[in-house]
């Protein structure tokens, strides 16, 4: 995958430059300065030579076929530069050069030309506008960058150029060893699906980090994550979190789900750990390049000072971890061989005069106790305190069997210590609390690989009803079904509904009401009437023929005052459903990961405590399950007091029915059962009202 | 304060050695080393002369008075060195030695001993068991912590003599400038409240810093902590703040009541500056120790990155500030002095190539701007980035009228413009999210100074009433307040009750229905039934005779059988409340800070979302209506979809009523009111249920 890109046996640089400071210099000096094995073909007519290399007018004149072509021209002249490297054989290409598409209409439309041209030939194209392309696992630095990096097992993909010559900084004064870096700039052609679908399979590559600020294409960016993630981690700094503007929604569900509620969905559906800070993303991927997954969340404190324990546990606990001691055993051992002042306890407290030893004695224990999971290991500078021998003990004592994340706290007293743990592969981290971060991520991820096979059940359905219901509805362009029409929907997949039936006059009214028997609710019909009991629209428990006609009198005299616009279809009547809990179920289609099912507890929970949950379709019972038990009102769910619980495999059920049918209609673009009424278990469930948002899909 | 401690003119130290890496050597080169200018007078019977000064055997060898003295030696020798101190004119005295309260009892007693000593001669004591402590405005270190920091602004006060040694460390990498730094110890005498109380009017010190994992005494430390931050600001990082036991607890305010929510409370109500890591802690520190406050919250971001402006910009929106664009002036203008392509939106964009010269055009604008409160400057290493010219330019350009606080990005290549922030006293952060959290500090900081005067209600009450009742429960041991009771008691702090009496019999129950007229409630009279409804011990809407007898005789006959060792006194019949919204409100008693007044809306928003908030009595009005705003159903009080709100100032006044309640009578350890039902503006509310707990005061 794109090996010609990463691995290529030669490379053009087209606006080779002989000033030093141009981008066109930079790029041939650090190929030359990384130490690329290949063949360096600087390309300019005005010049004869670069850095001592033999340079060309055009590719013509070099005679050779070109791997790889890095175009760092003038805008204008992109166009030409990038034929000239087609012409010359280039399988792949970086476009260096900005002032495309995010200065104006004119750039866009050069950078698709470009596109055209390149993904006519089959060439790939990393930019423009991007800071290039670097790979440490082929000693290429195709990039205006001048740091080549150490190598290592972190690949970075970054949608800003500048965020990565910060990272490129930052790593080599963390003697941080990376492996390929993208820089993807405009995303003409390859994106970061492309990218990700690439590192998978990488062998350098032992962790994926992203930074994104849009996503191309939701559906394959969660296809390609997922089989990324199923092989290595992926972390993903998601930018642009809180400015998205809030779209016109007509359900509950589209008013809730903001686009960064998708993203998060999507990271979680594809097992993507998002980094939510930018020093999170090193310290995530540290640990990951350097350490074993955990097997669990019991974590043993090491430390030379009390306080700083006390921070670590705090951290573990707050993080949702365990602070678990060693085991009997395993404690009397270790108390045998540590002075009497030492505690085996968890923080394990080595004593502010700890030797190397001492941290070498409780890292074994921990190793040792098949209830330890994971280790932190804290030193504080104090008087006896030997930072750089310790770390190298630590290092050696490490089987590489749990992670081993460490804290050295402090300042240039430290740092031989930080540099030895860095040598060794050993993460460290500037505070306790940002080692405990890392590990949770660890933990996540190691969770995620054993998760259980996804498995979609198909539920046998009435599938043609609803394409009639809704063929009916976009002919007529009524994009909004109505409650009796929803209903009919929901029946034709199975959902309970109450037996209930339209109305256009009072004696309609009086008639179905005597069929479905009292007592019975009447709602107005109208598609333009949203929150139907706030207007007067919902009438509940009539119990008589004279009832119903007050109900519908006052409704036909009340609605058209209180909604003078609103299209009034008549009035649906339906049998008075039994009690339970009021569940809100619902669907909106997000534009890039598509329709995204939610659940939350009707009323005050849904509105005022924005306790919801989204997941993207098609959902499995156990991520439906989950979907319930992430909710801070699961505990009613579960009966609060002695209370049963609530029939919650019937709350699954239908979110996977709702799963099946916006999958099998992409017509639906947003929907709300609201309330959805769950008893007990073995009692019935209801749909009680429905709405449905209709579209027409895009061809 | 503490002159004797802080600035002497003399200072002993006691075990005095000749041998590097033993603490009384270390405490004498640090002395020496840091250019301590008064007596250093070395106390050991076996030397002659320390690091080329004469040494004596004891103080009164000296001869001259000494005015500190620094105690050294052995656990046992302790005590007799504390007695030549005080004897040679000590009038502070720092025990370093460890080996008292956190090794044993004996310790404990030798620990209480020594202070008994001091504090019989007015003699300050700081330890034992502690590093030291460091003036840096008088060069003297009289620790064992060989760092002698800068001199600056920020003093530290520590409960962990090891993370003082990571602090120091740390700030001598960062030359972050550091007053007064005092290791606390096991603080037999002198603690965080004296300290707090000292630092408060030091001159040097411009931002305290406290590390603690405990508080000696919670009254204290909110008078000083508030007298401190009505000066200066305050920052704490309270460590332990999830392992602490919860205690057993017979109302629903002492369950939902932590140790953590006290220190919270206590933090809140005397304006202390919470620092959640280890990290916060100095990113704070370090924006208030050099730069002024913001009037307002509205940030101006400027970059010369796309991406990190985007993170500043998400992190500024997800603290609750304002990402607030110039003025269309200050646009305008800015826009005509930068290039084409940069953006002076905000985030302003001073594009990739910016030179320090286009930085100072976009702070000047900042600065000019009146709708701009504060301005975060973010630099990434590109390649024509100039990292050190432009921290100086930006420092030289910052007026000091608004907090500029800047985020260089990267490693090696930035860190010479991190060195020159450093230097011109602009503080810096590795990331925009940090240095966006330490605005929000800032931010917060100056609304706390901004408060508006506390002022306590004084209601007139009945309050011999309430003693009469008290007396009586204490009398008989009864330290549980029944419905009746409690009710008489709130009556007799005029809060509204419904009529009621107990009722011993079946008849007595019908002639005290009949009398206070149908329907009545029923409920169980016991002080050992506390989930009353869930026993069935309540009836409500009891309309007859016949329903009162039934109610009575089968109460009678269930609670006996449910709770067998419940004592019962009756039924409290009552008449039935109107409706309204259901709060709950009480009140714990804090074993640090004393009454803590509870607030959330009853039923499941406490019982399963724990949406409640505390505030430490005696409350205002605004801290009451703060607390109602303050939880996540608040927008339910306010009315949702169109109803009207419940009557705030009713609850608000509940809540000063309790506060008031509590402070007169200590005997009161927790109460609740719940439910207390309160209706629309206007209408009447009403403490439905109450039950108070009773303790016999401490001498």
């Amino acid at each position: 995958m794109l090996s010609s890109l990463l691995y290529p046996a030669s490379v053009a640089v087209f606006g080779a430059s002989r000033t030093p400071g141009k981008v066109g210099y930079e790029v041939v000096a650090n190929l030359k300065k990384g130490g690329f094995g290949g063949a360096i073909v600087p390309v300019n007519p005005t010049a004869d030579e670069i850095l001592g290399l033999p340079c060309f007018p055009n590719l013509k004149a070099y005679g050779k076929p070109v791997e790889l072509g890095v175009v760092a021209v003038p805008t204008k002249m992109v166009r030409s530069a990038v034929e000239d490297a087609i012409h010359g054989g280039a399988k792949a290409i970086v476009v260096i050069t900005a002032g495309f598409k995010e200065v104006d209409e004119e750039g866009a439309e050069m950078e698709r030309e470009i596109e055209r041209l390149c993904t006519a030939r089959g060439v790939k194209l990393v930019g423009p506008n991007c800071l290039g392309v670097i790979n440490t696992d082929h000693a290429m630095n195709a990039s205006f960058a001048s740091h080549m990096p150490k190598a290592g097992g972190i690949s970075v993909i970054s949608q800003s150029g500048a965020l990565l010559t910060a990272i490129l900084d930052l790593a080599a004064s963390r003697h941080l060893g990376l492996g390929k870096l993208i820089s993807m700039g405009n995303k003409a052609q390859l994106d970061e699906t492309d990218f990700l679908t690439a590192l998978a399979t990488d062998e350098q590559t032992k962790v994926i980090v992203g930074y994104l600020e849009s996503i191309a294409s939701g559906d394959d960016f969660i296809r390609a994550a997922q089989q990324a993630t199923n092989r290595k981690p992926v972390i993903v700094f998601k930018a642009g979190t809180t400015t998205a503007g809030v779209k016109a929604a007509s359900s509950h569900t589209g008013s809730l789900a903001g686009a960064d509620v998708a993203y998060g969905a999507a990271f979680v559906r594809s097992g993507v750990i998002r980094a939510d800070t930018f020093e999170s993303m090193f310290d995530y991927a540290t640990a990951f390049a350097m350490q074993p997954l955990p097997k669990g969340d019991r974590v043993a404190i090491i430390t030379n000072a009390g306080g700083p324990g006390i921070m670590a546990a705090d951290a573990v606990e707050n993080a949702g971890m365990k602070v678990s001691p060693l085991g009997g055993g395993a404690a009397t051992a270790l108390a045998s061989k540590l002075p009497a002042a030492a505690s085996v306890g968890n923080p394990i407290d080595v004593l502010g005069d700890a030797d190397p030893e001492r941290y070498v004695m409780a890292v074994d224990a921990a190793q040792d106790d098949p209830d330890i999971d994971a280790i932190i290991v804290i030193l504080t500078p104090q008087a006896m305190t030997r930072p750089a021998e310790t770390a190298r003990a630590v290092a050696a004592a490490s089987r590489g069997e749990k992670p081993v994340l460490a804290s050295f706290m402090g300042g240039a007293d430290v740092m031989p210590g930080r540099d030895e743990l860095a040598a060794a592969n050993l993460p460290d981290y500037t505070s306790p609390e940002r080692a405990v971060a890392a590990l949770r991520a660890m933990v996540d991820y190691a969770t995620w690989l054993d998760r259980p096979p996804r498995v979609i059940t198909r539920f046998g359905v009435n599938r043609r009803r609803v394409e009639r219901i809704i063929r009916r509805h976009l002919k007529v362009g009524q994009l909004q079904v109505g409650e009796a029409q929803a209903k009919a929907i929901l029946d034709a997949y199975d959902f309970n509904v109450p037996p209930g039936q339209l109305a256009m006059t009072v004696e309609e009214a009086v008639d179905v009401a005597e069929r479905i028997g009292y007592p019975v609710a009447m709602k107005i019909a109208s598609p333009d009437v949203i929150h139907k009991s706030d207007l007067g629209g919902v009438k509940l428990n009539l119990g008589s023929p004279d009832a119903v006609r007050d109900a519908f009198d006052l409704m036909m005299m009340r609605i058209p005052q209180r909604v003078p616009t609103a299209r009034i279809e008549g009035v649906y009547l339906e049998s008075m459903v039994g009690r339970g809990r009021e569940i809100i179920l619902g669907m909106t289609r997000d534009p890039q990961f598509g329709p995204m099912l939610m659940f939350g507890l009707g009323g005050i929970f849904v509105e005022v405590m924005k306790d919801v949950t989204f997941h993207i379709a098609p959902i499995t019972k156990e991520e439906s399950l989950q979907m319930l038990r992430s909710t801070k009102s699961f505990a009613l769910l579960k009966g609060v007091r002695g209370q049963a619980s609530v029939d919650l495999d019937a709350i699954a059920d239908a979110l996977q029915r709702i799963s099946q049918l916006v999958t099998d209609f992409p017509q639906i673009v947003e929907m709300d059962i609201n309330p959805f009424i769950v008893g007990t278990v073995g009692s019935e469930s209801i749909a009680a009202d429905a709405r449905i948002t209709l579209q027409e899909p895009e061809a």
